[in-house]
């Protein structure tokens, strides 16, 4: 359970007092807000603030005074628009605020969208909780043999056993000796390192938890990677909560970001051409497509 | 008069419907949403979103689950604290969105300032209006003697009234040619040049407007860096603009800025040297300062 | 002409005395540099610096010590995965600063790619030259009555003769003024406006010009969107003039660049799903395929 | 001892075949390339390439044609006015690309500075080696007590030996389990855990590596927080092994970053007013500063 009753109480307290406000509101957005959803064993996502929504994406585009049209569809049609042509400014006017938590590993990979406003949780300054994340069964895939850098069938039986053992067991003596190097003499303790220090002592499977803001345009960017099959599964199931959450926020913004990245595909100058023979009816095989295998193999995937 | 009575209807309807939110909201920001304030003769800056607030500053820089402290002398402690120490990642968690209606000149000096999204009005697509700047009689000034990129006195009489003639005049010649390459043939006029072309015959003074939208730590470094004494005139009164209205929205963090940043210093390490030795009685000058000429005038001007 | 004899001087002095260096040397590069390149009437673009080549790229990836893999064929494969797959990070580790001379009004669009390290010629600081862009007849288009940000046919005859009139003499009416508002009184004249202000009368097909420097995934993603047949053609040739450079610079990553991005299309998920249906011999038209219009045409431009 | 015997021959090869080029060349920046100087117990920095000197800022800042003026003297005075008025841009001109190995717990400190190219030796991708920061003696420290980031007496004796015994010995049975679950069934082993999922026990003192590239502006940023006195001693020891080759890179530019950023104090207007006041004489005490305790604490430290 990632909350603790008196987290729970605060957000509570806050989704209980509505205000008014002259701003542009979503709705949909508004249902989540604060809301911890949770995800992995110990982490969460949560939306503290947004900005904009579908209108404001038109309204920007169109840099009008008012809000513009009333007819919905216009706006449906343009938002389609722009993310077919890659006007990636509108959607930068719709900004969003989460609240995460995340084991480390994680939030390594995540940081390294870099157009977006980070404040973590400092390990320098505060201690951190004795939470780390141990996999489901499910999840405790072995190497795979044909991708350097993917996951092949589930561990089972003793196997999967001993790996969790090893994980809970390390973990779980990695944060007693954290507890005991911070331990101050001013308790009668021996020791007090410092919590700079003791934090190194922590593996990459202890939870962190940051406050991520960013804009929609770059939001997409991160979930078209990170919610994409190849993505590793730890970060993937974060991509997959936020994307329910901007479905209610922006949804036709949302539903063009569906059709034309996370379902859309890049093809090569190449691949186009092979197309247009194939539909000439030319047998076209990786021999004569000017392919390499590993290209002419990604392409039967799109189109078999 | 920069706003029709129909763009004035639409910010009226705008103000007229108040929602529920369950976000942070800013009272002194709403009473400015969407009003247009007027800048140079048809400029303006309105607000059309914000989000957060001076807690918001503190609840992203604690990574908390709730609203936080309820005292409020803490959270002025706290900004002012995080503002001393140039942390900057908790004022990145607010964020505004501006409309600006201004001159070219001065959209391209603005433009600089790359973290912060923009959508400006397109003249590829769209039609400029009939609307340039032409300076009060008070911002003719000469060029400076002193200072490559600065101001000197007032040009008055025969020779104000002159450069006041060709602005006119030839803003007015720019924009007559503009609408003539542009009549189509369909309208059974002669020509009908492309917009992307036909605008390259407007001067830098004709008025341009976009969305600018931009987190509080960045505008900050606008403010800055363009509310000083040493930006161009006609950019400072934007920027002063919006410190009226960034006072209103985040007064504490506002008013560390002003304290911290604008009427701030930063002095060398040479300068903190004298400053040691002129307070223990030694009478330093520029010879036995180490600072250059250059260096030792504005030393001068800051603790003179 | 755009450079004088003094200022080829300079560039035949620094083309004139190779240096030793340890950094990797793209032979490829070091034939174009600081050689001007001519664009437009009196535009041009010179490389000034560059940093890294195809191998620096592999190198990146690898994370290596040394040089890596002596097998050229390995890198060209692995830039033509890194490109396929969306992996940038690789190619921001080559760098090229440009020198460029354009109008302001190409320089208002070139500057939105934010993600670059500019330095513009002061025009608060210094004077102008008395240079404008005065597009060749083949380059006077009328507006696209089908693309609202689009050109149609030539212009031809007494239009296009009007045209050129029109932007001659309002060029020159308009830096006439220039000169004469900035006469100083020292020099027994009357005006002396501050140089800040006189500008703001020149129109925007005057030359400016900057340093402008950026890593090669950023220059690909401008590549891409200004050498692309959609961009004004002002802008395009100096795209295509860099993309000369770039092919003798990094020709592998060019080549990837070319195949994958360049020439390749992004499909929407519905597209995607027509082109099976078609390869099945299914007969789709717009009304079956579940586009709209617009991109039923955009459809049927790719693979027709 | 960082680097293997084959690292160092492919170091040394690099090493022995300078070539020519046209480019700008800094003597002092090539005694570096390539070389690894020693940081923390396994860490190092290298250089693996660079652009442009103290010349090339002066260029920039004039955007010149050729090498501009042949008096050194005038440019080290523009940089000396450049980096005072913080004149950003012509520093960005300048870029590095440095080779660094790292413990992770410092690499995610350092990641947090935005604006640099990044290439990571991937853990997903490949098997991480066994080497652990365990700190020297003299860098144990006990939490410091007035300051909730910082540290502060060296542990000695018992409580010393008891921290490294902990770090020791849990990085030792950390690697070995992740050794452990990465081992192959193909091999007649028991597991072969994915690499994705087996990295998670390690913990944070374990080294990593990565490509960092970055401008000298942003690169002056980053020395300025991370030199300096508050910073964390293992991320310090790295910005200083930095400071050094940026001396030797462009000495004109470090001396004033040294001056003006490391060395200089930024004073708020309450700070200058009250220096204004003591030296008219005036026994300025906190109660009629107007600052608070902090900030009178720092302000003594700063003219003490």
């Amino acid at each position: 359970m990632p909350l603790t009753p008196e987290q729970q109480a605060e957000i509570d307290a806050l989704r209980a007092t509505p205000r008014q406000t002259l701003r542009v509101v979503s709705d949909g957005m508004e249902r989540h807000l604060y809301t911890a959803y949770d995800v992995l064993d110990h982490g969460f996502v949560r939306v503290i603030d947004y900005m904009g929504d579908d209108n404001a994406i038109c309204q920007a585009a169109r840099v009008s005074y008012g809000k513009g049209t009333k007819q919905v569809s216009q706006n449906e049609g343009l938002i389609r628009y722009l993310m077919r042509h890659w006007h990636s400014t509108p959607f930068e006017m719709c900004e969003i605020k989460l609240h995460v938590k995340l084991p480390v590993f994680v939030a390594r990979q995540w940081i390294r969208h870099r157009t977006a406003n980070v404040n973590e949780y400092s390990a320098r300054y505060s201690i951190l909780d004795r939470e780390f994340y141990i996999p489901q069964p499910d999840a405790l895939a072995a190497q795979s043999t044909a991708n350097a850098q993917g996951r092949g069938a589930v561990l089972t039986g003793a196997e999967a056993e001993r790996v969790l053992e090893i994980l809970k067991s390390d973990s779980a003596r990695a944060y007693d000796h954290y507890e005991e190097m911070l331990e101050s003499e001013e308790q009668g303790q021996k020791l007090g390192l410092a919590r700079e220090l003791a934090r190194m002592n922590l593996p990459a499977n202890v939870y962190t938890q940051w406050y991520w803001k960013v804009d929609l345009h770059n939001l997409f960017h991160f979930l078209r990677l990170r919610a994409d099959a190849h993505a590793q599964y730890e970060i993937r199931v974060y991509a997959e909560e936020i994307c329910k959450l901007v479905a209610d926020w922006v949804p036709f913004a949302y539903a063009a970001f569906e059709d034309y990245r996370m379902g859309g595909v890049t093809l090569s100058a190449k691949a186009i051409e092979c197309i247009k023979r194939m539909l000439q009816g030319e047998g076209v095989t990786q021999e004569t497509s000017g392919m390499s295998k590993g290209e002419w193999r990604e392409f039967e995937g799109v189109i078999g």
